[in-house]
């Protein structure tokens, strides 16, 4: 099984298990929170971080039980970004894979205090489990996760997000006055001027911190929790960052050319709200080039790894292919 | 110096310093979060959890230093629960303190990320500090306190809170149809039924989990960087669970009997919001002698203690007195 999308689906009701088991019960008390977290966290998300602990882990011989705890907490935390991130007074999202968002089914406060309650969960989860794991690995997976979700991390992208967007819808219209009414889409496929050095500079690390920290912290964990050591970890770290900066290429050139339904958003809509994207930086092509070069430095480090190599190559592969 | 406003006093500079020692300096990238963290978290509280973490700690031989940053820890935990409470879509308060409240001040954005921002960074100097102390009471301290946050404490709390809100009105205006136009405090002296055994199994929920799970939450900190055992844990716990239910009592009095200027809001505000209050459902005699009951109880805990027990008796002496 050394295509990703299979071992993904493989993988996935193991997460949900491992997710089903460290929630609160939706019976439990108060109810309404314990089912609007259950509502966001079994919403069809497709548990590539979770399936990253795994993987990082599984290279260097740790115990799938113990990294699958690990992972349900991250997918808890990527969890709450979202429901805070979709929230009127920032993104303003209605719909997330093709539902309604927590705070358009169960009402902004519910909203906010379901993401909260999701974050705080994370942090107990990573500091009981694994049970098993010496009180150093739990601390270790405390610190690691908490700088990446901090504001030198997920949530610093996130200002740093709000702060530029706009910048991108500003340059454009100012540098290319001609082009008119063409969809975005074509209009992007056309041009190729130099990318402002200051945009990119700022995509990067919007990127970087917003998508990027996250993912970076799946492979670091399952790194930790395996007792790969400091040069192991630092190498599925630096493996992290280049996924990280796959998966955010193909986002947004999936932004740019998939459909509604592939999506289950409304497609553009990222560059459309000004964001800065790839795609609206380098233009397609120059997106491309870029995600082949993350791939290659990538698969460079994945050579290096004790295990898993086959399986961690066909995530390049997956993730490449993916916006081509 | 055995009275408890002159220890809180003194105290103060010290927690401030170790807080502004532990948060994101104002000037490092991206400064707005880190400055609106700021804004709140230096926005004149009181800090009354630090110095229950340092005087439980201090019961026991714990370090000053050491209990500081538990103390500091927490402080971040109960500023990122009443940024996120006083959100329009929550309590939606416009003052705190005396000043404008951090959505009002810095949009709704900054107030959910700010709010993020500080719960995740209580968990980064749990994890990391005090660095002296064995990882065990660090991995204890993440998970204490993450107990005490969750939806079976400060969160849950919150959604009781939610649920709850308009039980009373309702039930006052049913229940008392001559008290017409008196003021509510007025009204509140005068009427002795007994209270709704529902609303009271309510009401004491609600306190215990969204103020008491913190308060318990710092006794019991100190205790465990102290290194104080199981049973010293217990008993700093039972008397944080006490404290807690004194500091409610005292709040709710001085919300009906207070002035506008002595609370930094409107007085009557949490009653007029249709909350369950211990005025309204005890008046304010029966509230007195419930609060009396819980420090007898308190001090009887206290006479166990090894150390600090004046002080101990001057915060309840404090509590007692602050709403008579």
């Amino acid at each position: 099984m050394n295509d990703f999308p299979s071992f993904l689906s493989a993988l996935r009701p193991e997460v949900d298990e491992a997710l089903d088991r460290l929630l609160p019960d939706a019976g439990t008390e108060p109810a309404e929170i314990h089912e609007a977290m259950r509502y966001s966290v079994f919403a069809g998300g497709k548990r590539v971080r979770p399936a990253l602990v795994v993987l990082a882990g599984e290279a260097w011989g740790g115990s799938r039980e113990d990294l699958l705890t690990g992972g349900a907490a991250l997918e808890m935390v990527h969890t709450f970004s979202l429901i805070h991130d979709d929230l009127p007074a920032l993104d303003d999202d209605d719909l997330r894979r093709g539902r309604p968002t927590l705070h358009r089914a169960r009402g902004e406060a519910m909203a906010v205090l379901a993401g909260d309650a999701l974050l705080n969960r994370a942090y107990e989860v990573l500091g009981r489990e694994p049970a098993s794991a010496p009180p150093e690995r739990r601390l270790e997976a405390v610190r690691l996760v908490a700088d990446a979700v901090g504001t030198a991390g997920m949530i610093g992208g996130q200002v740093f997000d709000l702060r530029h967007e706009g910048d991108l819808d500003g340059r454009a219209e100012r540098s290319r006055p001609s082009a008119g009414a063409l969809p975005g889409r074509l209009r992007r496929q056309r041009v190729r001027r130099p990318a402002h050095p200051e945009a990119v500079a700022s995509l990067e690390r919007i990127h970087r911190l917003k998508t990027g920290a996250l993912i970076e912290a799946s492979t670091r964990l399952g790194g930790v929790y395996a007792g790969a050591g400091p040069e192991g970890i630092e190498q599925l770290a630096r493996i992290g960052a280049e996924l990280g900066l796959l998966f955010q290429i193909g986002d947004d050139i999936l932004d740019e050319v998939g459909s509604s339904e592939e999506l289950g958003k409304t497609p553009g809509k990222d560059r459309q709200a000004g964001k800065l994207t790839y795609p609206g930086l380098f233009g397609l092509e120059g997106s491309r080039q870029k995600a082949l070069q993350a791939a290659d430095r990538c698969l460079a480090l994945i050579d290096g790894l004790p295990a898993r190599r086959d399986l961690f190559r066909a995530l390049v592969a997956f993730l490449v292919h993916r916006g081509s």
